[in-house]
């Protein structure tokens, strides 16, 4: 994969080499960092507010294929489905501590364009990264990132606190990581069978994006509090819309009424799905991979969200023992299905 | 290495059932433990005092090897050496995330033994596990901990404030863990060639301990708080006196003087040691693994330090300009290596 790059083995600076030659980048620039990398631990100072902290572990081979994901791109990502973490409580990210495991197919070159990607997302969002660990690892490549934030008390939206007749909301569309992920397979399985095949990727750029570079939705918390909303329940949609949605109805005990008709699809994703034969509300209700906030609101608030091309309505919540459900296009009722992506079930 | 057990898939119960399963041992018992497992992220109130946070990744085949750790012990040293860090800031610990990448080799009883040494640490050392990640992994047992902690302004010990006079200080004794590893590398080597032996570790409890399951010196932390010093710098021994001692003295940009002969060794590293043929000075400087905590205080403090059994004085920080240096029981003086553990070079 590096064989035509200039290629510097990390053995050669040692782990101390190492932390000293990343963390070199590292500019600090939220007040809220008191010391960041350098001692046994990072300072924090939130002043009052509540800390936030959410981690996430990614591994090769079972949450991306180097086949076709450009470090880049995976450090982007790796930091950006920690942040989302943190929105979806409503809160404020500050900092992140990042840790490696490499094996000795990554040069340095490469750890640095998966760095990169990392500082891209971090700078873009105002976020530290104050520490971390690397380390060599005997088979793959090892990505746990954790992220903490912050949030005043009352500011903070839980799983468990929606309420019958709330709104259910979803910022952006659904289903296009999924879809994106499937086109990446497909073109991966051509490219094995006949190396002299070139990606046919064009025109797909929206939804192979989504699938490799999502973006964590910041504006979308910025944006509720400008319109004066404070969400009664968030998650973000990691394991898909169904799996997610049944959190927040579960720890509420609450149901649903979800619209299949509502559900916000882009013509792209819908569209790839066909050519795959595959269903477009399926993808959006059990694709995952989103990072799309999934949201309820209080009734009395319709009126300040309807107009926002950015959110959604699509359901809304019921009394527990009218149980979860998707009404389909046709009007039928059926009980919503968890089948969210499983890391323990993979091929 | 569980044929004679009972063996329950993972596959099985899945993501979230697994995550249900080991979530449903954890009590919380930290008043600043707001909201624990069960949301985006964990929701921490440390009132004002500043935030610590550490972070370490362990991954089997690099640091840690299944041969000879029973997985209770690597848990529970999984947590130790994440304490060890904030202890090493002079703080509080209160939360740990925990996640875990898994190969199909562990069934379900392997995971709760795992899980049952990190309860144990954080019970001890009243620490509540308030989330984390679990994932299959294709490369072996990966375990990333996350350590959250809290401290006073003015408590806090950095590693770049020692000044020149000090006294260095170290707790306990050196080299042990280091010790106990090429006992237990060699039983390892003779069960291989033959498994009809059995491991001869008779009467060497103590340094097999100090290798699988140190205890980060939260009692160290307490004590100096007892006697009113406040180290002018702290760091903790994980990769070796000497590394750790220039990490000190190279942020502090300072020199010191180290003396051989006050490096506490206990008498069975000396003599485990010596039948290694190895020089238990070289193991205490450069062996690492021991959390002991090693820290600077000024001279005026020694009073009351001098007569704790549990902390020995071993140096002194100079200036920069005159090096960092080991004088010898012989009385020569050698400048320091830092020939400390490196997870980038092992064969």
């Amino acid at each position: 994969m590096f064989e035509n790059k200039e290629r510097t083995e990390i053995e050669k600076l040692g782990e101390f080499g190492l932390i000293d030659y990343l963390t070199k980048n590292i500019i600090i620039n939220n007040p809220s960092t008191v010391k960041g990398a350098g001692d046994d631990a990072a300072v924090l100072n939130f002043s009052g507010k509540k800390t936030l902290i959410s981690t996430d572990l990614l591994l090769e081979g079972i949450h991306f294929d180097l086949a076709y994901t450009p470090l880049k791109h995976l450090g982007y990502k790796a930091i950006q489905v920690n942040l989302s973490d943190i929105y979806a409580m409503n809160g404020t990210v500050g900092q992140v501590t990042v840790s490696l495991g490499l094996s000795s197919k990554f040069p340095l070159e490469a750890v640095e364009e998966l760095y990169e990607g990392m500082l891209l997302a971090c700078k873009k969002y105002n976020v530290d990264i104050v520490g971390g660990d690397t380390s060599a690892s005997k088979q793959g490549l090892v990505i746990s990132v954790t992220s903490i934030g912050y949030a005043d008390d009352e500011e903070i939206c839980y799983r468990n606190t929606a309420n019958e007749g709330d709104l259910i909301c979803v910022s952006g569309d659904l289903g296009g990581a999924y879809v994106g992920l499937q086109l990446l397979e497909r073109e991966k399985k051509i490219f094995l069978e006949n190396p002299a095949v070139q990606p046919d990727l064009e025109g797909k750029d929206y939804i192979v994006e989504r699938q490799l570079k999502p973006e964590a939705r910041r504006d979308i918390v910025l944006l509720l509090k400008d319109l004066g909303i404070k969400p009664t329940a968030m998650i973000d949609i990691s394991d898909g819309l169904s799996s997610d949605l049944m959190h927040i109805c579960r720890q509420s005990e609450k149901g649903c009424s979800l619209y299949e008709e509502k559900i916000p699809l882009d013509p792209m994703t819908y569209e790839t799905a066909r050519e795959f034969n595959l269903d477009p509300t399926v993808c959006a209700l059990s694709g995952g991979e989103d990072y799309e906030l999934l949201f309820t609101v209080s009734q009395s608030d319709y009126e300040k969200i309807k107009n926002n091309s950015d959110i959604s309505i699509i359901g809304h919540i019921n009394e527990k023992a009218s149980g979860m459900n998707l009404i389909s296009k046709s009007g039928n009722v059926h009980p919503l299905k968890a089948q969210g992506w499983n890391a323990f079930s993979q091929p």
